[in-house]
């Protein structure tokens, strides 16, 4: 088969790659339905991460079971399935506390930028739907396997109720349906900090009610307005850098909750400052596993639609202009196809 | 009067000072029954936080009320009071969610170590008792006003419940008073974090089933090795140092909870470290007010004895000799006695 390879900054390449096997007795192989380009991603195709030796590209996916290893018992060939970008056992002592992301025997799942995907751990990993949903819910259902979960993440660590007064710093899909998330657990006002008309646009689709375009001091002067100037009781923090950190730190009330869901780059922060923010501070890796049986029945209920966050739709082995596309902030977000290749 | 004033690095002098007076109409005037020097008083006193001009000190506190100002409805005269080394006014929004000590009207305490003191805001910061209590309740109650209430809230900050395995890292008077307060909220395992034989003992009396003297990598080895290599479920950090801090957040297992109590010196967290560390970080300056009144209670009913932490007792005219004490780390804490002046 042919998948997707990171050569070096903005080198990607749709090449031969081995079709995937079983290798163990609890993995899964999957032909995807679709698969798309994280956020994520853009740190190692910019550079700002490098990468050694040629990468293979992906942790998000949803699709039919083709074959299981000996040991797999819950999850069926023919079955539809979604996974998160970790993959777990569901059931070490991490696990059963709900931090699926950091499972004793967690990996990380990096070649799903492909037709067809080796998924370990199946049973702890995968999510089956009764049966194989209609076409129109894949674009939602593949949102749960990471960007939905991550923004769902992003509201849940930081302690969004119903009534709350939040605001979500980034505008990236994971900053979008942490907007949705909020909305859905009942925030009562939700500001998004966005400059880009068409991401403002969805992000109020998505439950916003405030946007706010400054950036930095500027932006915490803005929330400070907003908030009788005492700050908002959850600030998600959807970017990673130190400037959206700190204006995520600094928008947030004494009490009240922050949490950060992508990896902070060159991020330091200063304990004094977090000492007298008063704030409380949670993100990591979000543990999807945890959310994916809600999430994917609030997607088939209808009831949300994260798959609007993918505004370019591409046959799989046009991956390359997916890639630029989301560098040149042309797309919020990038669906591959793999059966139109 | 005399009070305490430090001239420079451990230039502490008892000398003359003005009585102190109700400036505004919150205000009360105390006599204290006894004060207290804190290990944050170390900082300066060391000359690790300079001070530019003489400067009162102390912020531990409790006595009986001598006058108040025409605005005080709650407080009187005669009443024995304990009051945070933040002044509160226990009615803007961040005291009603319980951040007392980032009140919208808070100030610092800082001339406590004198026989009277002005109290702004008396009826938002101080707590009177029913009766007058008799003298054996004095150390116990004057530990209230700062090093439980800062104990307590390591514990509650880091979502110690009955059953949780606990660290503490530090064991000075807050780090001990951190394991007395996750005894009484139910841990079932605590493990102090200390290498001098009478805090162990003390920690030991206070409810710790565990001690670790390991500091730093090796440390956090010996905390693993406790832990099915998990980690803990709670970590108490009561030091401040990038040390004492990243033993802390290391111990701690992903999904669990640190806190952390004494303003941080020097420290600096790595986003990148935090985010897989995977743990919930909340602290700042303790909102003891919001503790007091159970405190109090704790300690009147014969409860918890956390006045133990004071293993040297002076004159108030020899607070010299009690920074010297604790600087050598002759004595845990010093309690101060201005009637024996």
């Amino acid at each position: 088969m042919r998948g997707t390879v990171l050569h070096g900054p903005r080198d990607i390449r749709f090449e031969n790659r081995p079709e995937p096997k079983i290798t163990r007795p609890t993995d899964a192989i999957i032909s995807l339905s679709a698969t798309c380009i994280c956020g994520s991603d853009l740190w190692s195709y910019r550079g700002i991460e490098s990468v050694d030796e040629p990468t293979p590209m992906g942790h998000e996916y949803c699709g039919i079971v083709e074959e299981v290893g000996k040991d797999v018992r819950n999850i069926k060939p023919g079955q539809f399935v979604v996974g998160s970008f970790a993959t777990s056992d569901n059931t070490c002592v991490i696990c059963r506390d709900g931090y699926q992301s950091s499972c004793l025997h967690r990996e990380f799942m990096s070649e799903a930028q492909a037709p067809q995907l080796r998924v370990p751990l199946a049973d702890g990993t995968l999510v089956a739907t009764n049966d194989v949903p209609s076409k129109e819910f894949i674009p939602s259902l593949l949102a749960t396997s990471d960007v939905l979960g991550t923004g769902w993440f992003a509201a849940d660590a930081a302690n969004v109720k119903p009534g709350s007064t939040v605001v979500v710093v980034g505008d990236g899909a994971v900053g979008l349906l942490a907007v949705l998330s909020a909305k859905q657990m009942g925030a009562e006002r939700i500001v998004a900090m966005s400059r880009h008309p068409s991401r403002q646009k969805l992000a109020r689709e998505f439950g916003a009610t405030d946007i706010v375009t400054e950036r930095g001091d500027k932006g915490v002067a803005r929330i400070k307005e907003l908030t009788k100037g005492i700050g908002a009781d959850s600030v998600l923090e959807c970017v990673g850098t130190q400037e959206s950190m700190m204006q995520a730190i600094q928008s947030t009330r004494p009490g009240g909750y922050v949490s950060y869901v992508g990896v902070p780059h060159g991020v330091s922060l200063d304990g004094e400052q977090l000492f007298f923010a008063h704030v409380h501070l949670h993100g990591g890796p979000a543990p999807v596993r945890r959310y994916l049986p809600e999430l994917i029945k609030l997607v088939l209920d209808g009831k949300i639609n994260p798959g609007k966050v993918f505004d370019l739709t591409l046959p799989l082995d046009q991956v390359a202009e997916g890639y630029r596309a989301m560098d040149e902030r042309r797309a919020i977000k990038t669906l591959l196809q793999p059966n139109a290749a």
